[in-house]
């Protein structure tokens, strides 16, 4: 059931991982709840929408592990008949997730810092051009990578709670935000407003961030769920395969920029993080968080 | 009076239609007041501005016929040196444009469907394209096709009335919006707005498009000739020379888009149409809409 | 501790004016406070933050003297190490920057429109891509050229003040602002209010250019400075290397293309400015402004 030319896109897309790291081959019988280490994914059937909750306290950090177990849940429910749409949430409270995790990042070899950027760039070529219908619902703060995760959604519903803030904040670390997360930002609040919230690395509490459009909706948090569930049916009441072609075609231009230049990407990643005074940044900030914990 | 770069576009669009069916040759005359069967134009003389008035009741489809006209129309004008500006509005009660005439899409020869999605492109180009000045007088609902002419103009203006609605809704009939349908979308209300709206198939009430950019300006019915006379008016206080080109400057690369894949753009056109599951959803929409009005 | 990325960029700016007309060779001890004729410079080196204040009355008008003597001092502070940010703002009551100086195109050689637009393209490529935080503090009405200086800064504060306007009213004086023009106004406010703010030439009293986001910022009068020194303590709060790396990202594209085209816009320039029904619009313009002053 799914139109031609998504399909081709995502055959674009190269299979998860290197040759040596192969996601498991899939199950053909249809999933309906699974529960691995750190995402807890439970599929209501008779909707036709899944829930993928991440349980990876302390902070859900895009951990290599995490971004694995991601990326294979995803896949199972974009091959499931059954399941046309999916919701993203924490399980972890005040959090939905803290971006991508700075001890794979640091200290690690080129090989490491390799293949956990492929992972991000597998996880966002995997939601920014998911068929389903997606939707976080985003319970807690979300900077860098949790921005883009949220960002990649067809729909963005966050708690109204002004210290709950969203936002690319890369540049308050020390480091650039890549330009496929610059692209699904402008695509998503306009050039101006992503020029200088990525400069000033800022961090927008939820008033904020739905004022200047990097949420769609806020709601308190007692009816997050509830919300999520009723954006999701509006989103599910139309044909899938128009809505399919027409998120495509919305996206495909920025989908393809990041598959054209994924190995340069890598490579990019790679140097940019390897260098001493961004290795230093980087053990600066985690020095930093750890001080704010004790 | 044309600038060269705005002429070379213009010239750059194949003329209308077929070399089987070209349009009547253009009196020499200027024209002043005519009426054919489904569009009324009238053109004050002292301003320079022409009052094309959708009269094909009940809903003012875009059928090949209309198209046809209204392209003929539209060239007589843009060629008549006494006319400057254009203001489109319905003689319809509650309708501006109920868009593409599903009847030329259902059942037909691929001829059909081709010779009718090349007048749907040549209108888009000769609106979005269009020297004069050009103003929208929304006093009616207007959806897909209705909503694409609203958005090809300089300025829209719509009665003040929540019951009239206006979208790019080609999703809720299980159809996709091409992309120049998309990209005049975008350059109207940006990215996300579009993004959004495109995959919803929205129709917005009247207070809602004028939220999100759709329209300029609302006002009530008994004032919107005087304040599409007024706008227009202020528009033509320009020099004509400067805002042509700076006109083509923001719209070129968008109208060259299409001018550059027009027969690939027919081609997925028909191929699509003739889709049996395709043809279905629009047989289906049709009796909906017969069941509706009896 | 120019990133490689940005240098690069920046090196591909050709050098400054012809080879005839080079600019003196910069001094290797950091510059303080200099001022010449036009421009005065002041820099704090506590806070590493230049003020750049125009004092080129009566309307502080963008001549070719002003803009070579601008250029060279914006590059003697980007090459100064102790200067990390740019304040712009004029000494002229009442006016930030009337634009070019109209007097420079009109009833002069074909070399002199050369040179003088060259000066044009130059101050732009080095405001808009330069490696420090730019700020404009716009004390007065801000046309044409002027608008163009505000909109090339990292961020802009206005005095609110109805009387104050800004915009790109190239139009209303039967002029075309430049593609390289429309693409920064674009990147700010959007494409639809450049599209509609172009054709009409619109100047926006400061409340509207706020609302439409073509200034970020209003304060009272007595409040600018402060308010500027805020703001650039605000940006100077992020790594420069982070910083600089973002903003080329998100400007590179609109820079190459001014550099890619940027002979070709000389002549396109020479080419209009030129023609005599140009040079009558001009002239007519110039009338009108001296009947004013009288």
């Amino acid at each position: 059931s799914f139109p031609p030319g998504v399909l081709t896109l995502c055959r674009q897309v190269p299979a998860w991982g290197t040759a040596a790291r192969q996601p498991p081959s899939l199950p053909l019988t249809p999933c309906r709840a699974f529960s691995n280490n750190r995402i807890q994914v439970e599929l209501d059937e008779s909707s036709g929408v899944a829930t993928m909750k991440f349980k990876s306290p302390p902070v859900n950090s895009l951990s290599l592990d995490f971004l694995t177990e991601f990326c294979i849940s995803l896949e199972k429910l974009e091959n499931d008949r059954a399941c046309r749409g999916v919701i993203f949430t924490s399980a972890v409270p005040k959090i939905f997730s803290s971006g991508l995790d700075i001890t794979e990042m640091c200290g690690k070899s080129t090989e490491h810092y390799s293949e956990f950027w492929r992972a991000v760039q597998e996880m966002w070529l995997r939601v920014y051009g998911s068929n389903m219908v997606t939707v976080a619902a985003i319970n807690g703060s979300s900077p860098a990578g949790g921005c883009l995760v949220a960002l990649s959604c067809d729909y963005r519903i966050m708690v109204n709670n002004p210290k709950f803030s969203i936002g690319l904040n890369e540049a308050q670390l020390g480091i650039v935000a890549p330009f496929w997360f610059k692209d699904t930002f402008v695509n998503t609040v306009g050039h101006r407003v992503a020029e200088c919230s990525l400069q000033l690395g800022s961090l927008h509490p939820a008033p904020k961030a739905h004022e200047l459009g990097l949420v769609d909706e806020l709601v308190p948090e007692e009816k997050l769920q509830e919300k999520a569930v009723a954006v999701m049916a509006q989103w599910l009441a139309l044909p899938d395969h128009a809505r399919q072609l027409t998120k495509s075609m919305m996206r495909k231009a920025v989908l393809d920029r990041l598959v054209a230049n994924r190995e340069e990407d890598v490579q990019n990643f790679v140097n940019f993080v390897s260098k001493e005074s961004i290795q230093k940044s980087l053990r600066m900030y985690m020095e930093m968080l750890k001080k704010k914990k004790s």
